[in-house]
């Protein structure tokens, strides 16, 4: 019997989907580098490669489009219950209470299908904006058929098409957050969907899980730090003023990744692309390269490295995405994992059912006699 | 690391809970057998014991009387979101969400609390009441303060003060299902709030869980067996004709009690008390014995033993439960078990974060040197 410490080191599955190798600096979607894909390839193509194991052809490219285009177009009792649900309630809340809404009429649901992970995908950004709008008192707007699903999650936001260097940022890192491996909420749905529930029920549960903050946490405090900073000619100050009293430089070191997170790697080549475009990025890849030579100076040895939340920061800083939409941004990417680990599981089920020690007090007497 | 096959044997939590022990045909709570709780103790009493570990003294037990019974009245956004659910949505998805929507502001929802355990146990049966009678064009009722909870049900349901013996039938049925070690469901929720999400996300989620046919699976052959049978002079002929043609019985045996399952027998002793009361508790109980007798005489040294859903199945006929409202039933028992494991988890919380082993295709190269 293994260990009971958050069944760490416990295989709870196979997966042909993702590898993380924290040691290596290793992400692997599907035989893939991670860090290529979002560089190279789009959010739709990224996630037919998770899904299906392999790259669309361009026919099927252009289908997959036109559906999920299709399918971002809210029923319209899902808008009504984004519209009933208090203000106080967290926007990832209401993404699991909308999510679980979509359920399928009892015996359409299992096996969890292809055409739902889809539906789901294409969904998940136009409920965001849908909540988000209507919690600023703005109207919502219909999902903008002619763009791609990154650029339209933004249009929907903004009520504007977006800047192509802000499209492709984000696009990067809705890719760069789509899979990564047995995490809690991908656990979750895993166990849920087990039962032969629906991808619906087991989405809903995922997004439960990714709403805690041990799980889901959002990069405000690199926000906060590269907004403090303001200036190139800020950061080096700045920084030797936090390091000289024993503060942290906020977007260095990662739990898992002992070596270069390859996400913040791909973050920061998308970024260094775009530098022209917005002075956001430019920024960031100062106050990148200052740290990392300040943190060599003031911590020699310790080998610090910048992590993905350091650019997931700066570009939600470029776009400007306010911080109540950090997670529920990245629960928008991270659907498409979800939902090929729900296929997965589906095709190989078993029911999750764990032991647990019951370290209680016992009855003076079990009475197995009562008749 | 241990067995990927549906974790099974891999120990997932310590707990003061709940003891389940197939073996021996022991299923206790917090210290005392459950069928003796069933028999003996009210369900508020026994929610009580759930959350505390040990029994309310009498002012207590009115006090958690009269909050829940106030909690049981649903914020008016609830029954509208649970008016603009589609009729073809199952009931469990329905719950699903409106538990979803309870959730907090951000900020107020860690850690879990009695009181959202509390809330949320007094809520489901009048989120199932409310959504059934919508479904069946009903109007919806207002919950009566004066009954307990099990009665309280009754009565939302079909607008009529419940016969004791129903009410008694049904509030030992709801406690023998509040709680059964790391079952799915339970599981799935203590993973969700492992991540210091809140409790209306877990259960949520463990909702999700039990919805799936695997988990939550009801009574519905037993009852048809019981409906075909119809009277006891019909009930040796029956059986006997099923058993010469090589069919089952259905509500004998099960996977994890070996030895008389403690629930079924618990629900016989109330069911024998009630036996005047009601002639669908005759016939249960008669055709037990009967099945009994021909199973020994047709499957020597089989030792199949009753199980919990012969008598489920008896409770649900006598109360004349909707098919489609008894996994909903059964899940405003379990409940109480979920918000317990939830208390207990966030107490001693560490993020379940297991492995997976990748089993897909490798990059030719891994390249690490994007930037």
């Amino acid at each position: 019997m293994a260990s009971v410490t958050g069944l760490e080191g416990v295989i709870a599955a196979y997966t042909e989907i993702g590898l993380v190798d924290g040691e290596l600096g290793h992400l692997v979607y599907r035989g893939y580098p991670a860090q290529e894909l979002a560089v190279s390839k789009s959010f739709e193509e990224t996630a037919f490669l998770l899904w299906h194991g392999r790259f669309p052809q361009e026919d099927e490219l252009t289908a997959l489009k036109k559906r999920m285009s299709h399918y971002r177009n809210l029923p319209d009792y899902i808008c009504r219950i984004l519209e009933l649900l208090p203000a106080s309630i967290p926007v990832m809340s209401a993404l699991q209470t909308a999510v679980a809404a979509l359920a399928e009429a009892e015996g359409s649901a299992w096996p969890p299908s292809l055409a739902q992970a889809e539906r789901l995908t294409a969904m998940l950004p136009t409920m965001i904006a849908y909540r988000a709008r209507r919690i600023a008192g703005l109207p919502a707007l219909q999902p903008d058929a002619n763009l791609d699903h990154a650029a339209n999650y933004l249009y929907m936001l903004n009520g504007r098409k977006p800047e192509r260097s802000h499209a492709k940022a984000l696009e990067a890192y809705l890719i760069l957050g789509m899979e990564h491996g047995m995490n809690a909420s991908t656990f979750a749905s895993r166990v849920i969907v087990s039962t032969q529930s629906d991808m619906c029920a087991a989405v809903s549960g995922a997004i439960g899980a990714m709403k805690g903050p041990l799980h889901g946490g959002a990069p405000y405090e690199v926000i906060a730090m590269l907004e403090s900073i303001g200036s190139k000619s800020n950061a080096e100050p700045w920084m030797r003023n936090v390091l000289d009293n024993g503060g942290r430089l906020m977007g260095f070191g990662h739990r898992i990744y002992k070596t270069k997170d390859p996400r913040a790697q791909a973050l920061r080549a998308v970024t260094m692309e775009l530098t022209g475009d917005d002075p956001s990025f430019d920024l960031a890849i100062y106050v990148e390269d200052t740290a990392i030579r300040l943190l060599e100076e003031y911590k020699p040895g310790r080998r610090l490295f910048t992590n993905v939340e350091f650019y997931a920061a700066a570009i939600m800083r470029a776009i400007n995405l306010s911080p109540d939409l950090f997670t529920p941004t990245f629960t928008a990417g991270r659907t498409v994992g979800w939902t090929a680990h729900l296929l997965e599981q589906a095709a190989i089920n078993r029911i999750f059912r764990p032991e647990s020690i019951y370290i209680g007090t016992m009855p003076s007497m079990l009475d197995n006699d009562l008749n």
